[in-house]
């Protein structure tokens, strides 16, 4: 039994008013989250993880023609048949035929020559599309220019639907499950290194695929996986990443191996606070900009703020992406967010960091849904002192 | 403590000649598979994933000037450095100093600028390096050349030392046991889907990446997984890639829910045949074309030759890397390597396929190191007919 082909997945007159309002007549999507989100969450499974082979890499091309979806076009692997055989592909022409990044355009500009596109002014994904694709590209068609697509392509993917919140919130009440677990399942002596590990192992058990892990133990500031270790007093931070079919679960938590004196159950309501503070903020219609307004308020309250950083983001298949709330942070872009009203269904990731001179790194992240009356939060377990070991006694 | 800073890590006299022979002054390595071999087996652990992160993605850039190793340079995210204070990197040159695409070639380009490099023949990863990337490189230096670093890459990597082997040889083992126990904990009803999943879940249990499984139930001969189910009495084959610390894992091995019949075992032992000819060909100084040779003589005999397929190419950090054995099958590139003396410690992934049009789709696929006297297969278990569901009894 042959499945049928899906309906166009995305919201096509966006994409139309953004290409245009970007003056892009064609796009060429060759990043997996684009490629995955185009395709209504196809990606093709041997080349989910790893791109290099041979000489070359795998290169996914989704040519869209602005007001014409019935001509867009799909250039896949030569092995990818046989997953669209059980997973029909919405697009009406599907040429598997390349080996190559290089082939992979030479059949992307074939297709848009045979739909007698001549000099279009084509989106690409300028920090996506390889240097040797780019020259095939450029040498089919030179006088065309050649715009970066992403933020098109981010701001199409910014209002998810159900269920894309669906698997956010899997995936975010996952990664909390795993980290509870591994602080459950370790004592005295393990190191960073093995709780990297076995968060690795308990996300994989929940279906996840895990992409870091940011860890810190004791009084250390240092967030890489290490030899150093979860001693008996020690506080543990876990901030991971792990994402269900690409849709990202990214929080932070806090252990503790021993009960938390009272300094550090008030410097971690202190981070909570400011949490709070920004969920309160969240709502549609709102001003992004009023997310970092409400966490700069509480953020003036706190005993410790000169150690303490607030940072939010919008989140789902790319960690950072639109809405953009700051400048700031490790990102750089513009806030060009800010000032626009936050839409129903934006999916936030709300991050309070205190880098403790003396008793050393105490963070809370967490991912909210943007609702017409308020905020939902994607995983809510786990915000306090999670005692380590508890699964050993 | 901190940790001391290693030697150079890869065989820097061999890497100034195939430069030297290339005509490259200059390489920028950008792939992760060329900056770990290069770095000594560093991997940024926050990027080892996913490489997107807001408007731009990660992008490690490592410079090496010909005949001069202590002028190396490698540019790193601005999260980086805590990774490197517990790993430090040979590199006399380190900066973390990137957020973007564009902005890592700048400083790669600064670097090479304050050495006084001024138009160099630089040579690049066309299909790893941005096109973003490769404009800033093309404004910086107009007046160079940027010739394709991967062939000098991969021919630096070609013989692997004995620790590079130990970690070929344990992901090849434990993808295997992670096969057996797939098959052996599943009975009658199972989808390839779960399947599949179960066989991720096996492998990040062993400390693997998992990277694809290709699976094939009952006479079907689509590897993909899906939701058709393994029943009493199929066939089952699982052709899996995971890695260990960059490392490949890719065997293919049988199950069968029930006991083979006659046919079966002789299907079987048909493209073992053809699997052990192609061993006793793997020997330091044979040419690489001895093992198609080999195995041709080896088809020549067996019946269902007219369905079967024989590949035989090297693997390390990329599936499908020099010697290049073949210019038929999956991968385009010549077959440089036919001709040459296969050298000790090279590696070979060999692999034989029988599409059965009764029985299914039948395959082993083994990994061989070169040896000075033979060959040394790394994982040498499960080459039978393993019977599904033992561990549900």
């Amino acid at each position: 039994m042959q499945a049928q082909p899906q309906a166009i997945p995305f919201d096509a007159a966006l994409l139309d008013r953004l290409m245009d309002e970007a003056g892009m007549e064609v796009l060429l999507a060759t990043s997996k989250p684009a490629v995955q989100y185009l395709l209504g969450g196809y990606r093709f499974h041997f080349f989910e993880h790893a791109d290099a082979i041979g000489q070359s890499r795998y290169l996914p091309v989704l040519a869209y023609v602005r007001g014409q979806p019935d001509r867009a076009g799909y250039v896949g692997h030569r092995m990818e048949k046989a997953q669209q055989s059980v997973e029909p592909l919405w697009v009406p022409e599907v040429r598997n035929l390349s080996g190559t990044s290089i082939d992979a355009m030479r059949h992307a500009v074939d297709y848009l020559r045979s739909l007698g596109i001549a000099s279009p002014r084509i989106g690409i994904e300028r920090a996506f599309l390889p240097a040797d694709a780019l020259e095939v590209l450029r040498e089919a068609f030179p006088n065309s220019t050649l715009p970066d697509a992403l933020p098109v392509l981010e701001r199409l993917r910014a209002v998810k639907t159900e269920a894309e919140i669906d698997k956010l919130r899997l995936a975010s009440d996952r990664v909390i499950e795993s980290m509870l677990a591994v602080m459950a399942g370790h004592g005295p002596g393990t190191t960073k290194r093995e709780l990297v590990e076995a968060l690795r192992r308990e996300e994989a058990a929940r279906g996840l695929g895990f992409d870091y892990c940011l860890i810190t133990a004791g009084t250390s500031l240092n967030r890489a996986p290490s030899d150093q270790r979860w001693e008996a007093g020690d506080i543990l931070s876990l901030d991971s990443g792990g994402h269900y079919q690409g849709y990202i679960g990214d929080v932070c938590r806090m252990g503790i191996l021993g009960e938390p004196d009272a300094e550090l159950r008030d410097l971690l309501a202190e981070v909570d606070a400011v949490q709070q503070a920004a969920f309160r903020a969240v709502r549609a219609g709102a001003p992004g900009g009023a997310v970092y307004d409400a966490a700069g308020a509480a953020l003036r309250d706190a005993p410790n703020r000169g150690h303490m950083e607030f940072l939010a983001h919008g989140m789902g298949l790319v960690s950072h992406e639109v809405p953009h709330l700051t400048a700031t942070g490790p990102i750089p872009y513009a806030a060009e967010d800010a000032e626009r009203p936050l839409q129903a269904n934006m999916v936030l990731s709300i991050e309070t960091t205190l880098q403790h001179p003396r008793r050393g790194f105490i963070k809370l992240e967490d991912t909210v849904v943007v609702r017409p009356q308020g905020h939902e939060i994607l995983g809510d377990a786990g915000r306090g002192w999670n005692r380590g070991g508890t699964a050993l006694r």
